[in-house]
């Protein structure tokens, strides 16, 4: 259930004190090939930390060796001193396993705006060498953990291949990727040049529409490493299929732990008139901080629903417009339709559908309620 | 201090029953003259409520006799029941004051998507009628309020001639006006055709550049009245800058007063390559929900101020951004600056400045922080 599933990988979970909890903090994953392909997708932040510059470098020629992970801070905003950092960080790890230093990746994750407590992460990269196993994935998963409650793993199971996979976030999630860092592994024979498409294509329906609260990070990662060690070889549409449905098991697990929700809320646009407007509706009602109080509430307050429609420049005519929450049409034709009050929201899954009659399209974007642990959790992050 | 201020205005305001808590909703302000100019901006929701689709009408002719507001339900997704019960509201008024429905603007907040009682509300109009006063405009003032905790009023003295405001908003509050209903009146002697530039000169530098929690409203209606009755001609630079004035003053009431606020932020962007540009920007910040978090929690945390910038399409280089929070420099050229432990965060006021150094442009957008109480505002608002 783990980056270490598929064969030909190890991984390694330690601490090396970088966090004030004592939780472990450090964590690597290792590609004993025979294969070392690999493709990333990166943050859209016009911001972007040291260890996200250094990895796009490392990826560019469609190979990597390992990864090595810290959480307890992102090493962003941090200058020259902060990509230094970065690059001793690849360098010891290369050393430690007889690899080059630019076929390391380097993912960071925490606050911005701080430089890493080298020393300490320094001597976490030896020890997480030393602690390298094929059984390490738990431990690698619950090492880039911050606010999550729990490691997130994924595997995906084919006929003599697999797919497996682990991410970290708990809020800041938004399109383009949240601040989440997934690494995910194979040991199927892929054509290198496969690799990123499939991995595009799965993230682009996945960890591409759930949406948090809106907030972009500087930090976002998602790595795929294929080993080969199978020795059964899928062409791209077979695994773009199951990078997908690890993709849509992680993503799934990011929504249903973000930070202080209650809800985890679907919200499906029908009948728009393309992909791109469906998303545009779909992200405005998910950034709704009056719909997404209303949803904490219990309230099925769908005027805050088509109010953030009406900001979008999608098509629709305002006096077409429905609106079902659970099941229930509360709004129909633009006016007023069943009574709220026979909506429940008591429970964890809220299912929004917006009918805009403007096409064939739809999309459906994943989000949370907005609550009193939100705010808690999100004031208190750094003191 | 208030809508009645200026010379030739009555206003009154009763209670119809329309709110659960007994308090006065509905208001009524009425131009005797001897001039009946008028002017107004609207929400630029797509989706817009029955009193803004009938308003805009009322005034595109730059006549307006009168204006009669309601709290207690928003008239909005209301369908073609919601826009004939606009019409008998404002029929009902005429009738009363002895003018042309058609001269009658309307305006309603609260609930969207639910219908009007029309027999409370049109006895309340009665009643308004005959509570008319020319001190009324505290009574008015405090009528309109929902989630309001004082009513809101500004006054701009010149000589011989004066401006009187009242505003409600105390939540979504976003550009392109927030729901916010504003009644500017003046007794100024006016060229018709100047008031409407000098009321968008004014809402832009003002209540546009408010944002407490980015959604934008179905309600939105900003109106200014000039009954001449002074006497006193002016040109118009000098209404322009009159108007800009009390606006400013009440748009700096709302966010003073905005929901479940503990801070008011202001967001000052310089050396932009344009005004849009540092707009951009300025909103971007404050539409961030883990930068208002941090600021509920009295947390410097600069790294979310530029994530949020990183979101945005202005021109910058993240090697050079800087930026202070109530004035120690926590950035420095996109990196490490003065210590965060340094900057003060427990006043009312919060001032974050952020420079792009990419040109030569500057603006400042106002906000609030994210607390408990805007959470517990806003998921029990209609329950």
């Amino acid at each position: 259930m783990s980056v270490t599933t598929p064969q030909g990988f190890r991984a390694a979970g330690v601490t090396a004190g970088l966090k004030a909890s004592g939780d472990s903090d450090v964590a690597l994953v290792v590609n004993d090939g025979p294969d070392h392909h690999a493709a990333a997708v990166f943050t859209s932040n016009r911001i972007e930390a040291a260890p996200v510059t250094w990895s796009r470098q490392v990826v560019s020629d469609g190979r990597a060796d390992a990864v090595i992970l810290n959480s307890g801070g992102a090493n962003a905003l941090t200058g020259a001193q902060g990509f230094a950092d970065t690059h001793r960080t690849a360098e010891a790890t290369a050393d430690a396993i007889g690899v080059s230093a630019g076929d390391v990746v380097v993912c960071s994750t925490g606050l911005i705006g701080e430089l890493l407590p080298m020393d300490r992460l320094l001597s976490g990269v030896t020890r997480s060498v030393e602690a390298l196993d094929a059984q390490g994935g738990t431990a690698a998963a619950t090492a880039i953990m911050t606010t999550d409650t729990h490691p997130k793993q994924a595997t995906v199971a084919r006929s003599g291949w697999s797919v497996g996979g682990m991410a970290k976030g708990a809020g800041m999630l938004a399109p383009a990727l949240a601040t989440m860092l997934v690494v995910i592994t194979t040991d199927a024979v892929v054509d290198p040049t496969d690799l990123e498409p499939a991995l595009h294509a799965a993230t682009e329906i996945t960890f591409d529409r759930i949406d948090s609260d809106g907030c972009q990070s500087t930090n976002d990662t998602v790595l795929v490493l294929a080993s080969g060690a199978s020795g059964i070889t899928v062409d791209r549409a077979e695994l773009t299929d199951a990078l997908t449905d690890c993709c849509a098991d992680l993503a799934r697990q990011l929504i249903g732990d973000a930070e202080g929700a209650h809800h985890d809320i679907s919200i499906e646009v029908r009948s728009a008139l393309s992909t791109t407007e469906a998303l545009e509706v779909g992200r405005a009602i998910a950034r709704n901080n009056l719909f997404k109080c209303a949803v904490f509430g219990n309230d099925p307050n769908w005027g805050r629903v088509l109010a953030a429609v009406g900001t979008t420049y999608a098509s629709f005519d305002p006096a077409e417009l429905d609106v079902w929450m659970n099941g229930v049409q509360v709004c129909r034709s633009g006016g007023v339709g069943e009574d709220r009050a026979g909506v429940d929201l008591s429970g964890r899954e809220v299912q929004v559908v917006v009918a805009l009659h403007a096409g064939e399209a739809a999309a459906t974007i994943w989000t949370n309620d907005l609550t009193h642990e939100y705010v808690h959790e999100n004031s208190a992050y750094s003191t």
